[in-house]
């Protein structure tokens, strides 16, 4: 992939496989994921940098405007999110309606959806309209609010899954803070405000995954920026794109002990079954936001009771890397693998793993469809027809 | 295009353009769009062929299963229809909460993702279960409750931005009468049933548009229908998407008359202005579904008392043709251009139109997504990054 890095022109002649492989939807500044070498870039920053150093506020500043804010920048931006994200009053019992087993990432997309009504300027990111004497466009303002009320919606999913009273976000939280605070009902203690700040980071954007390109189709035709986030969260919600973390959860506890893991993987690899969690389409190499969740994997678990199941976990990767070395071949494990343990461990129910991931990731949402909007071009790809065109209408009753 | 009819396998070398212009999804069987000759077919059917002698129910089941139905099977996909198609208790005060001056496509986005929480078995079409023992697979009886039940949801948000209560479908009517009862109050006379029937038929599939793709994208992670059907409305609701015809309607409105139009246009052509709902993308001749939609706006204009509109109309289409060959051009009216005419003297509010068109529109989505269901590959096409990759985090009171 690297060989196109910076040096493309439309049209251009490209090969082109199935599911689109190959296809170029545009040109970015947003981020890069670097599969041969296990290396993922926000706006230029490798993702050690910005886990070890930033903050979730800061990283989803940076990739809606391509720069680190300044101190003052970072209090407007706080300050917007902060009074963005109260959820608004209707949204109340249509989330405290649904059913208690319905999937909260339907909840979610519903919700959001809803939330369009609850914005007097949704529709004005549709006309591109930007006031000159507003201090930021008004796209740029309608992204911020759909940023903190997702969070706030995702909260109150959660909440409401518990029969709990919703609750509105606090002025002395951040962006992770109160998003803890909402859902749990306390505010965080500080390794697990600091563990879901790394997590929320590490899922904030990740190349033209199907999820971020879903948000490019729909904003393409101008569409709103609720609607367009809210069919997002609609990819996201397929097993094949926001659901492997649970699956590969469900494995590690079901080993029931690292002494379990030499027959598990024994009797996995005669039956020839896949083991979820490892490898990747696009990392060739270590998935770098594997390596660094798994460090806080292991101290997290550590201090909330879960050692036993992150010793499983770290044994399966030592043993399915073994027995891949054996056969000649490199495999290690994926972001998926280690981040349902550490949601786990946060204590969060696993149908609650996607919509955490839809929340991050939310920031890369907008920041690519924000970034493609002055050059916006519908996206209108073509299938190819192989049927007749010559049928001819016969009336029911001759079939 | 339709160089490529029937001859492709992928990997393939192609010229791609901005917004994936060129690019190949997959192939299909569903429909196609002649754009060279102003031709559409249905599954192999002319669109004059069933507009002129099917309904709706039977293009519905055409696009799904890829065979017009034979008397029993319109049975029984008729009862199918009726059963599932009402309105599930928990959406009434959610379709009820919303402002009356909410966009009734982000209404209707958000109750159709709410949808999926009352069907038990929409998940199982993420596990592409089937029941052997099962006449249909199930993933396919999912598909008729969202079509039924879109249309229902779509009438439900009609009546309730009138302040009336919802209805539910009766079991005398058909697929579009049930629509329109649902929305009106009383069941339609004939002209009407018949006019809204080819419109939803014209409606119904028109190759691999934005919205269609939307759905394609959000169905490859597996995920359910719901989601699919919402994110695609999502898509729909973009201005450059479902809005045009709205837009058009305007424009003839404020025309005041067919003995305007002369200086209305000189005034068009000399501020050089576009005129909406004049050529298309795909179509270098007459759109076949103007053409159809005309004949049947010129007969429902005079019944129901808007012959200077449909006059107006038509004299517009007559001067801008006059005008363009003029100018050694050729161009013809769209679907929108006699679309929104048709809706009008139906009585629909302009904020209803892309609805009516997301409730056709919903049987090609739910084809297309089917089609491609059992040759599944997630799409992933992929951005070119041309920022940076060797920045370094510096500390916020250093920036």
């Amino acid at each position: 992939m690297a060989k196109f890095l910076g040096k493309i022109e439309f049209p251009c002649t490209i090969e082109l496989g199935r599911g689109l492989e190959g296809a170029i939807t545009n040109l970015t500044k947003i981020g890069y994921v670097d599969g041969q070498a296990g290396a993922l870039f926000y706006r230029g920053y490798s993702i050690e940098d910005l886990c070890e150093h930033g903050t979730y506020e800061e990283v989803a500043y940076l990739l809606i405007f391509g720069e680190l804010p300044t101190a003052a920048q970072l209090t407007d931006f706080q300050g917007k999110l902060r009074k963005a994200g109260e959820l608004p009053e209707p949204l109340v019992p249509l989330i405290q309606a649904k059913p208690k087993d319905a999937h909260p990432m339907n909840v979610l997309q519903s919700a959001v959806a809803a939330l369009a009504c609850c914005d007097p300027d949704s529709d004005k990111v549709t006309q591109h309209v930007s006031d000159p004497a507003a201090a930021l466009p008004i796209e740029t303002e309608v992204a911020i609010r759909v940023l903190a009320r997702t969070r706030t919606v995702a909260a109150a999913i959660a909440r409401a899954r518990q029969g709990k009273p919703l609750l509105q976000p606090r002025s002395d939280l951040d962006f992770t803070g109160n998003y803890l605070y909402m859902m749990n009902g306390k505010p965080p203690d500080d390794v697990t405000r600091r563990v879901m700040d790394v997590c929320l980071i590490l899922q904030a954007d990740h190349g033209m995954n199907s999820s971020t390109f879903t948000a490019m189709v729909v904003h393409s035709s101008l569409s709103d920026l609720y609607s367009t986030i809210a069919a997002a969260i609609g990819s996201l919600r397929g097993p094949l794109h926001g659901g492997a973390n649970e699956a590969a959860l469900a494995d590690i506890q079901s080993i029931g002990g690292p002494q379990n893991v030499k027959p598990w993987l024994e009797k996995r690899l005669i039956e020839g079954q896949k083991i979820i969690g490892f490898g990747h389409r696009v990392y060739k190499a270590y998935d770098p936001r594997a390596k660094i969740l798994k460090k806080h994997a292991e101290v997290l678990c550590r201090e909330k009771g879960f050692d036993s199941l992150y010793q499983t976990a770290a044994a399966v990767e030592d043993q399915v890397g073994a027995a891949m070395k054996a056969a000649g071949r490199q495999i290690y494990p994926n972001v998926d693998f280690y981040s349902g343990l550490v949601y786990h461990a946060l204590g969060f129910p696993t149908p609650l793993f996607p919509v955490i991931f839809a929340v991050a990731r939310t920031a890369g949402w907008l920041a690519r469809v924000l970034e493609y909007l002055p050059e916006n071009r519908i996206f209108r790809p073509r299938a190819v027809y192989t049927g007749p065109t010559d049928r001819t209408y016969v009336p029911i009753d001759q079939r």
